[in-house]
């Protein structure tokens, strides 16, 4: 909970606001795309916020989003499972359809992240009122395949991007 | 490859045939329903079954199916990983966007089955003329959660389930 917004506007006009994602509160309408980068898994509710970006899009508006992968979020270690040698094993999921918080620890210690299943992302969506546009889990571009975590990060998926359009109000 | 396609009509009028998925050629528009159970994951293009499938349905028709889920075919073992008393330490993923063929052990040796990601059958479909209707990792329902399994197949998904509605020609 930060409490109230505060806004900041920048010389090029655009309008900075520091608040919760639940509390957003636009006019019907206002945006044609509306967009988030790895943020809807630390919020608790993600009905509400379909809800609220629905309504502030114009018909056929696209909301596009990425999150950490539910295969990514379902045990809070986020870690791989090692050989004795220190090797990267296999990715072990375990409580996959056990959704809820989960205290990690992320640049800092105590991170809730919320965990929800891949359906629950997109029924919540189709629920809401939108049409699954495309769905990637996407693996890392050629040139940072050789980087040090390249080749594992195509062994499990680390992030799960949805673009949906807005459709009339089901 | 099972040859040429037998057919068998019973008294009840169904007509039962003896062919591969990815053959089957009925009157475009025959149908208003079709569905698969646990089937697809055995069939290497499930592009043409996409694109079958769209043909042979009326508008707005139903195609609802169940495969294996990508978690779980993404690993040829399709094993838990054990600690050293036998228990189940955690389901573990591998290879997960390599998609492709794996030679699994499942009622017989040498069974092949065809790995493919959530995000390659959600976009299939789309990519076929479909809309995502619904998307389902379900859980064992609480009749069944006491029994051996039961409680573990809450700790990864087994099976994916997709229902889609057949769209105008993209």
């Amino acid at each position: 909970m930060l409490g109230q917004a505060s806004a900041i506007t920048a010389d090029s006009g655009i309008e900075y606001r520091l608040c919760a994602i639940e509390d957003i509160d636009f006019l019907a309408g206002e945006f044609e795309v509306v967009t988030s980068s790895l943020a809807f898994h630390y919020v608790e509710r993600f009905d509400l916020v379909c809800q609220r970006v629905h309504r502030c899009l114009v018909a056929s508006g696209a909301f596009v989003f990425s999150v950490e992968h539910p295969m990514f979020t379902a045990l809070a270690t986020q870690e791989w499972c090692y050989g004795s040698k220190g090797e990267r094993l296999h990715w072990p999921v375990d409580n996959y359809l056990q959704e809820g918080p989960r205290q990690t620890q992320w640049l800092a210690d105590h991170v809730v992240k919320y965990h929800r299943t891949v359906a629950t992302y997109v029924n919540t969506l189709i629920d809401s009122g939108f049409r699954i546009a495309k769905l990637l889990e996407p693996e890392p571009p050629p040139e940072m395949q050789n980087e040090p975590d390249g080749q594992d990060d195509r062994r499990r998926p680390t992030f799960l991007l949805i673009a949906a359009v807005k459709t009339p109000t089901p």
